[in-house]
């Protein structure tokens, strides 16, 4: 009896691990199918592969199945914001129009512009509100670049042909704008190339190879698998300060990145579905007496966009804040990303996004 | 043999059963303390009680236990897109200003300026790009209003004491502002007052009161818990279509609301942590003849905002889309919300708050 | 020797008034020829005969002659502001972008902002600033309709011949747009078509004709000339108030304007080198049923604006106020207009030209 | 007869030699008076005389005959542009906010957009439109500050006692804004100081004397008037080129410029209604070493804005284009401004003032 209260016990502890383990991590890759992924080709990785009105993508790829697993990843509920906070002074490319956020409403405007009598003058808590109007481009703080972000020929087409002369428009274009991005929900995966190097930040002008991106993975003891946002840290935000107003500091490191080459395993070999870093453009910038010979090799001087936005139909995520990630070395998380709702716009931008473990 | 070997297979099934109940479901209220919040009060709810320097308010609530539970209530990985999208056209308070999503560059325009020819003139795939920049009010299509929004007094103060004369600004103001909004991720409970009611949606001026909400949690088998998000809704934005440009009938609904005494039910008695709405203001709004009984009995044009940003520190979601939730009649979820990080806005605007269950 | 005296007293007298004409009046058409103007010839106008790089039109005609001679039409001194008042609320085209007019820095802003502390905080006199930023479309209140304004055919050129192909461009068009125009200083007609019928103002979609303007040239005892900036007033800037907020009242009257024979009949006959309005447009615009028809024969919604403005290179002026000039009778008087100098902007906008008589 | 004749040949030409002098002369100071101003007191300038309610200033002097003097100063229509050319690239001072041109509608984006079918679709001629919208600072290129520009205090008030408490407002302040400023016809006076001194341009920190004046108004035999518009070259704005954009060159000079001292000589002394220069500020600006000691002694960071515009009620002009009048010794001419008409801008801005000789 004794035994059969032994096995008993036993047993029960086992179900209930074999319980737990079923539970929490009702990973979508389970079922033993050799790729969980819909579209996704190794050697290949996507491309406009998704019907001729798509507007999303490799995105695409996210099932509730996959949103289920990516969430299930999360098993502390700790969460890190993963966005840097915009103002007038931060930095961003210069080829994007800068930006204000202008009192539009103070509580003193209020009362003494004297426009809206009726709400305020016979308030007994005297009443009154703050709004803002902001002047702002889309390409600015933590972005994601949608689709339409990147055009490239004689006919100016980005992802899945979409081109400007039927596209276009005044108000942004209007084919894969940046509200065509879904919500995200995905398992993300930090590769610190910065810290797998025992740098504070890549050198300015560092090209990421492969190997960089090996030697971290191995370090940090994670496998990507199809359909990750991989995140790719330079170390760049840690000079973002309150709002990345030191832009000698942020551009000295800022053009670190990933090459076209590199982008192309993430993609193919490995099924990266959203590629982020935590620089302004996640690809490697040449040095000016570089330039020219690295826009001949790759006839474009962003060649990493043209192939992921344009060729690949994959998002590319920018100044996604990582320092709290590397610091408490969380390589593998639910990573949850919403885009403003703005029709029109390139890019989400100013956002937040989340990493939960 | 058999037997034991039952009892084992039996003893096994148990053990699995109760690991997929710990699992999934690690209730943060399982330890059976009377409340988990941290700070709420029944009968009082929380207040000016985070410490002085406090720009956060009710949802310092959120711990990583109360955030796994959340995320815990989804069990299928399906996401609700909450945002509606925004463009020049879309419905809004007149008293906020206008907006336009202007073409920054497009592809012609940046081949025809010419002011970047070391970019594009030499560039064999004939890469060029979009990029918007905008001209947006912060309290527009989805959002969430920031401690700061309302004011009241002869020293015009918000949220915690703070003052126009030591905390207003040119940029906005500089404590509380939308951008201190940490990550929103908690149970989401969707009150649906107009599906309770049969109706499409409620008509203009209606007050939802105490017992409507009842009424449909009820009908709904839900029962609401300290910490919760609650999301009301009067079926308004069924008439948003793709961005909000039939005014008329929006306004034709977007005054119905819950008024103070129901929002007071919610955080004194239920412990709502955020309230969010499916309207402009989230508010009841009276009828011209009866604005002016309404603002001598409230001695505010707007108490609902006085109360909850100001008195009670509890942020106010606005214009979230909950169509989709309620036609599955999806009443629990996990509610995520990621204001867009720009220092000195009043609220987070244009926001895609999700659901998932 | 008292002849003497008489003689030189009566022919001194007589040189003084011969050089008192001569003088304040050295009016240019003085020396007889047929017409004093370059290019314009009776029947046809002006058009493409500028060279094929102009960006000026007919506004070349102008002469120090010309200017010295319409400058001399002032005998007074008194001038008169045909600018109207711009705010957030003034009427427009609908067509056009709102405005706002926003405080960028304010006293107390300044202040409480602390960012510039350098400047404020060691202030013995406690100096500060006020500034506003705009968001401000370039088609507002009082303008001049730049040479690009207005663009037709496949190729979508404009005056000249420039195409947007060529001429096109991210930060408004790069051929013939509003800082190209000149500081204009010419003589300046009134032709008050509503007074001369009596009327306060011309009703909704009234259709000037050249008899209208033939008869209030009659009553006004005014001819025209080669080279006159004709201003023509239907009234309906008597409804502009303080800052044209009454949108119903303005449109009421504001589809009054000349039609396309009108225009006609003013360039090719009477040589005007610039026609002005109070209305938005300047143009006739039909009743809704008739706008089909309207269409149809002229092959353009704006007929008038292809003529002047891309066929002819004659710059109109919209929104200029005449309630004061028509009030006092002042038919005939040096126009001064000069266009704010901002690369891009189709049209000079919020202006302020004077009639000095 | 013969001497008859010769007699009445001289007398006539004598006749018309005084007919021409007093007609195109007909100077308001003909009549001998001391002073023709109507406020003006030697010593002490202006100052609040105009009465409480006044926004105008010193302009006020301004009469019919004034200006009809100013403009018989013009003898030959010769036009010369004081405006400078604004773009997204004008160098202007750091504290105002950036500037963007942007394309609005455009005829592609017209026919692409498809939101106003019905005038496009059915268009014969394909007419379309460009239009831009613009954000842009109240403070850019060729300014006029409005006497509330400055303000100082406690009360931060400004010209007149206009206190913010009660003039503030949200959209600009509210009295004595640029757009009060009344058209502007007056005697010119350039006082070419680099010239004097033959120099292309004073170097940056210099410091105009009385002396300074005095010696350049000698060299081009040229004396004030009461009531006149000054305008002083340092000749910065030879480095202006095409829009501003060399900010280095620009800079190097820019501060250069008059002290309160010499403001004061201007005003008190000479009478200077206006004061122009073509730099930013019109201000001598210390070097930083000496900024401490200049900020002490004159209690201000900047005592000519505070003299001027608060005290004494004086109109400044800025960046006021004034090399091809020095190039073209034109010393004496008619000034003429109109500021744009946006209420509750500071200043007029990006404005093209004319000196007509």
């Amino acid at each position: 009896m004794k035994r059969q209260l032994l096995l008993v016990a036993v047993v029960l502890t086992a179900g209930i691990m074999i319980g737990l383990q079923l539970g929490p991590r009702l990973d979508w890759t389970v079922a033993g199918q050799p790729s969980p992924t819909k579209k996704w080709q190794k050697g290949k990785g996507w491309g406009w592969v998704w019907g001729k009105d798509d507007e999303v993508g490799a995105l695409n790829e996210m099932t509730d199945a996959s949103r289920l697993a990516a969430l299930r990843l999360a098993d502390r509920g700790k969460v890190y914001d993963l966005g840097v906070l915009y103002d007038r002074t931060s930095y961003k490319w210069p080829g994007h129009s800068p930006g204000e956020i202008l009192s539009f409403r103070t509580p003193e405007g209020v009362k003494r512009q004297r426009d809206l009598p009726e709400l305020v003058d016979h308030d007994g808590r005297k009443t009154a509100w703050h709004s803002s109007a902001l002047f702002i481009n889309d390409n600015v703080a933590t972005q994601i670049d949608g689709l339409g972000h990147a055009t490239e020929g004689d006919d100016n087409h980005w992802y899945n042909g979409f081109a400007e002369k039927d596209w276009g428009g005044n108000w942004g274009f209007r084919k894969a704008d940046a509200a065509k991005i879904p919500p995200i929900v995905a398992r993300g995966v930090l590769i610190d190339v910065a810290g797998s190097k025992g740098l504070d930040a890549l050198p300015g002008n560092y090209h990421i190879t492969v190997a960089d991106l090996e030697q971290a993975l191995q370090k940090q003891n994670v496998q990507l698998k199809p359909g990750d946002v991989v995140l790719i840290r330079t170390g760049t935000l840690r000079y973002w300060g309150e709002t990345g107003s030191d832009h000698a500091k942020i551009a000295a490191h800022d053009s670190a990145g990933i090459s076209l080459e590199t982008a192309k395993w993430l993609v193919e070999q490995q099924g990266a579905m959203m590629i982020c870093g935590d620089t302004s453009g996640l690809e490697y910038q040449p040095k000016p007496e570089d330039a020219a010979a690295f826009r001949a090799k790759y006839r474009s001087f962003m060649p990493l966009h043209n192939y992921l936005l344009i060729e690949q139909g994959i998002h590319i995520g920018e100044f996604h804040y990582l320092e709290d990630l590397a610091r408490e070395r969380v390589y593998e998380f639910s990573y949850i990303a919403c885009v403003n709702k703005i029709k029109g716009a390139a890019s989400g931008f100013a956002l937040r996004p989340i990493a939960i473990r």
